[in-house]
């Protein structure tokens, strides 16, 4: 077995580990019995038809025979994460005996993470589980922090709970079968994470675009443990999003407008945080963002590889992102970077001002 | 304004009061102020036709002309308690431009106030809501406590989440419009406190079941009042139901069966109960429960006035008691009555005993 690196995450509510090294999986069974004891326990695998495919020959590797996990599949895609599809999953668990006792595990990317620590959540008011991302997006940033939930057709994430899992397993090699844009899209949120709070792993992903674009193992690695460090560093300050957390919201604002006006269905989630980030830089270069900062980001978010953006306009983008749900009582909160390394959030940004950023930072025409 | 009686409630996470008196309603928006404040929010009241038509006029009258809640509507019955119901209400509220600051009120009976309470819980991930029960069933049982959700097809309250409102409004004016058999379902709920907890509270309904049934004003604060006290004394000891706050199940097992057998149609909740009550008494007699407490619940809970019970099989309930979601790990808990006052968990009930229970409490044949 390679080397692992084990992560504490410690919030108010919760204290967990992220294991993380390459090939971790097939020692599942064992870190299962590490946490929830030899006491047998009925578990049930999440998953999507493809990672399955790809993968249950060796998650089911380390289980016995016959104490193997039962699998509810869950298809892919942003679009399959409401709560018809969480009703699907918990009808099943129920028609299959699942009980309070029952530990829920999601093996798959941001999507099927969300839904299985939501329905975690609320099955029978609330069962351990443990998340397995597959992505590189899951393994930085979403498999952490708590946050699950679905979709409603007026927004995303507009469902959810607070509700932490018990372990997060990090296999980085798993992410060998990932595509190219999988691999960029969650390049994107680490970008993220060192431009609010860490201006080193800023500088780490500015130096070895290349390395991480063909998923260099070390390096890979590196960014996915401090991408952890840092989401673990902001939510054990505030779980519960009433200030810093907002600001791993970075690029989320127009992110979320740009998937909600595409149906989520045009770009892979990291991407569009991609361009909402050239728009949150547009926004904060006119607040105090130094120049030479602003146009260093720009670079280093082009150089990893934006895909081309589907045809919208400026003013539906502004309404879009009028009803994301990081506006409290009526206000709108803006997370503007003061400098590489350090953000904070505003509520005085204007409609117009917004707007102005969405046509520079999205290169849209007047 | 008559006497205002407050009764705390106080558990691991939460802490607040019900408000209990006769006409309250109208001094609704003068008890929001007192909790949230000034600063305007914007408030969301979720209710039934039925109840907005014969109430919506009191309701509104202490608010200001322009101040008054945006109503959402939901349709009476147990079978509207469902993720789709609770997805539309969602809708609605994101439509309405509803965030984090917002607070809901369930005007209404259980459904409305569990439907309410879970909606409040995972909208945006959890805002503020108020419980301003409408029936005596949710005076005295549902609207206190914390627990709300949803039904599967599989079984009820399968899904939902811990969540206590800030404040619980329980006006006892606004019975009047009930139909005796709501009374009814609700006095069960009261007893079942009594027979657990409290000797005092199941013999003053004894020896009041006809006052309490013609909703003589006195009779029934004293028992809503016993009843919740009774309540938030088993929650403060256990607010998660790990172990202690299961005996507030006593009667459910069967009870739940009874409804799910009868897609929720048949029987009000509270009568079920009593159905159940009638199997947990015949079950915890074989078990120690003297033979004289246990003839003498019986007649009290005759007393108030059992509607006769839809066709089914004691077999058919087993198999259904079977899916309650009181197993953990595979074991069935079983609320058994010690002595009038007493009740104990046991995890040793057999099927063939809570069979033979069944049959001789709901008078089946062999």
């Amino acid at each position: 077995m390679s080397r692992v690196r084990t992560l504490p995450i410690q919030t108010a509510s919760a204290a967990y580990s992220m294991l993380l090294g390459e090939d971790l999986l097939a020692d599942l069974p064992q870190h299962l019995g590490d946490i929830f004891g030899e006491r047998p326990r009925r578990y049930f695998v999440v998953t999507s038809p493809e990672i399955w495919a790809l993968w249950s020959e060796v998650f089911l590797s380390g289980f016995a025979a016959d104490g193997g996990p039962a699998v509810l599949l869950l298809p892919a895609g942003e679009h399959h994460k409401r709560l018809a599809a969480l009703e699907r999953l918990a009808q099943q668990l129920a028609t299959a005996g699942a009980d309070r006792g029952s530990i829920l595990i999601a093996f798959g990317g941001g999507v099927i993470g969300d839904v299985t620590g939501f329905l975690a959540a609320i099955y029978m008011r609330g069962l351990d589980f443990i998340q397995v991302p597959t992505t590189l997006l899951a393994q930085v940033d979403s498999s952490v922090g708590g946050k699950t939930g679905v979709n409603l057709a007026a927004g995303k994430n507009l469902i959810g709970s607070f509700h932490h899992p018990r372990l997060v397993l990090a296999d980085t090699g798993v992410l060998r079968t990932l595509p190219p844009a999988e691999v960029r899209a969650g390049l994107f949120e680490s970008l993220k994470a060192g431009l609010i709070y860490d201006r080193a792993l800023f500088e780490f992903i500015e130096r070895h675009t290349e390395a991480l674009l063909r998923q260099e193992t070390e390096s890979l690695t590196h960014v996915i443990a401090e991408s952890v460090r840092i989401k673990a560093c902001v939510v054990s300050q505030d779980e519960r999003e009433a200030g810093l957390r907002m600001i791993l919201n970075f690029g989320h604002t127009v992110g979320h407008a740009i998937e909600a006006l595409t149906h989520y269905r045009g770009l892979l989630h990291g991407e569009a945080v991609g361009w909402g980030m050239r728009v949150a830089v547009e926004a904060s270069r006119k607040r105090g963002l130094p120049d030479t900062d602003a146009d260093r980001i720009l670079r280093a978010i082009d150089a990893l590889g934006l895909p081309s953006l589907p045809r919208l306009t400026a003013r539906r983008l502004l309404n879009a992102a009028a009803g994301d749900k990081k506006r409290i009582g009526g206000i709108r909160h803006f997370v503007q970077l003061d400098r590489i390394g350090q953000a904070s959030v505003v509520n005085d940004l204007s409609d117009d001002e917004l707007l102005q950023a969405i046509r520079r930072g999205l290169k849209l025409g007047q």
